[in-house]
């Protein structure tokens, strides 16, 4: 059964006739074909029992037909109403019944305002996401491969970006020097903006890069990613410039204990709620508890921001397939951070990680 | 009258009590603070007669007061449950009425329904969208004074770019070089992925730079914008490798002349849908319409998706403080494309470009 026919079974058995689906990562997963439009509107149509099709731009048209997909694919003009044309294409296909499915995450009130009006018969109750995300937790060996190798291609980038760490060098510098490394070799999307952030900066985990100057007897941290296929690769290291003070190596000590006792914990049967436990009770035990205001980590794939969440209150059991970062991090304002992070799927017995650059602390300069 | 009184003033006028803020670029444009907390919820909400707040992740108070905002922010960690946070916070305060104004372009369905749970006696049926893209939608100075540096940053990425344009090189190394030279600049973030297309891979409008080997007597189309704090360029030219066959130089020189025209013919009083026919216009007389696919432009700001729409069937009226795109295009399929790109904003009596590379056919190698 491919997706598509997983998800027409699911609208049976959940007596449902239609989804309509509107994220650009849902219909990437199903097609092949990416493209985020914006303000302009892509649509997938998926009828309990009858053929699929695509609305969107027209500018796209050609492109999503590249992509094979089978079905019809209907391209509409800026100046055109794209909501009229969606239900004449719904209408003329006369559905089994008037029960849609919709991507609720994936959705604004603005547009299914628009649907409301424009298909005024339809119950739009069941909402789709939760088995699209169902769907996507579990990887296969093929979507595997993929973040192998965009796991890969962040290992090269540490690898540059270490080479770039010199005091006095702009962090900004050095997140210039691993991405024209990785656009040389065809690697032409980053997961998310690369971070670098020295000494204190470290400290404010969602900071961004900046001009600050690397100086010595610092920590650097690095997280980053690439996309490879449509699969991305997410992970952290924290290296050193000189001899950063005692406190900065302690944390680091402890961080590094933290993600290493988690990784090795992770393995089929264990919960997401008792994995960020295990990274949690390391940093508690050690004093700084405090310090570490986020999730263990996030689930991965087409993007950094699916299931399994790693946290507190999260009963889901782990199986294979999953995929999800393990990031313990400790932040201690005005003197520094560190994180330490590889993203991971686990096995029939254990977990394997995306990432190899080393975790012993490295002294870059 | 700040931004935030202004937002006050139309609660009152429109008898609302509270405005729900849920688009980061509105809490980026009322505040100055950007975060895109994807999964995580962010929410600025503002009452009709006392002070506003900021909820959103506790990983970014700080940074959040860090940009001075004078109201409460309140942190949420990632185990807590932020609606039942947002609406005590919201009842503490006494709201002078139950009547919500949402944003619903930037408010999925998924938390629409979360808020009304929380929030079981509030009327949400008014869009606060319109109001907000109204307010954005003319410029101040400072404003443009942005726009003005980040439409610098784009004519030096234009001047790097057309260096690194050769025959055998891919396109993808253009894009490598010309982020790298505005990265050791600082200038760390494209408003957009970096396009460049050479040859008949420009004829599909919406792709993607890839491994394309640039050969001779082609057209290379560049797509491309850099962001200033938190302000876009976005600008396209098309040069020329060799000498391209005569029914390219036909297209590039069609296009030229409509984007001129239409340069020339924006200032206050016309309608964006007569702008966009006075291009169109002259690519039909030269037998070419329907390879023009798309509007002729798109408002831009803090984003290149902002009102005005330059299209057929927009009937609003140019004025002083306006900024969009004019940006006609020509595709023909298997053989080349041409797109030819300044946003400007309206003035007095006229227009003035962000971008200032010459138009005229460069040709590069």
């Amino acid at each position: 059964m491919n997706k598509v026919e997983k998800i027409q079974k699911w609208l049976s058995d959940n007596q449902n006739d239609v989804a309509l689906i509107t994220d650009p990562k849902t219909i990437q997963y199903l097609t092949g074909f990416y493209s985020d439009p914006v303000e302009r509107v892509l649509m997938m149509v998926v009828f309990k029992d009858s053929e699929p099709f695509i609305f969107g731009p027209a500018l796209e048209s050609e492109a999503i037909k590249d992509t094979g997909f089978s079905g019809h694919v209907y391209g509409y003009l800026d100046h055109e109403n794209p909501w009229k044309m969606i239900a004449d294409q719904i209408n003329s296909r006369k559905p089994s019944g008037n029960r849609y499915a919709i991507e609720k995450t994936a959705l604004t009130v603005d547009r299914f305002e628009n649907l409301k009006q424009v298909l005024p018969n339809a119950d739009f109750e069941t909402n789709l996401t939760p088995f699209i995300e169902q769907m996507r937790l579990i990887k296969s060996a093929d979507e595997i491969e993929k973040l192998n190798i965009a796991g890969k291609w962040a290992d090269f980038a540490f690898k540059v970006g270490f080479e770039a760490v010199k005091k006095g060098v702009p962090e900004s510098a050095v997140a210039a020097e691993l991405e024209y490394a990785l656009k040389k070799k065809g690697i032409m999307e980053m997961s998310f903006d690369t971070l670098i952030q020295a000494g204190p900066h470290a400290a404010e985990p969602h900071g961004a890069t900046a001009g600050n100057l690397i100086q010595d007897n610092q920590l650097v941290l690095f997280d980053l990613g690439t996309v490879w296929e449509g699969y991305i690769s997410d992970a952290s290291r924290t290296v050193a410039v000189g001899k950063p003070d005692d406190k900065s190596m302690d944390i680091y000590k402890v961080c590094l204990e933290a993600q290493l006792t988690a990784q090795e914990a992770a393995k089929p049967g264990i919960t997401a709620a008792e994995l960020d436990k295990i990274a949690r009770d390391v940093i508690d035990k050690a004093g700084y508890g405090e310090y570490f205001i986020h999730r263990l980590g996030h689930g991965m794939g087409m993007s950094e921001h699916e299931f399994p969440s790693i946290m507190e209150g999260n009963d889901m059991v782990l199986e294979p397939g999953m995929c999800f970062s393990i990031e313990p991090g400790i932040y201690i304002p005005n003197v520094a951070g560190v994180r330490i992070e590889d993203c991971v799927h686990i096995t029939d017995d254990g977990c394997e990680p995306f990432t190899h650059t080393t975790k012993d602390l490295q002294y870059v300069d």
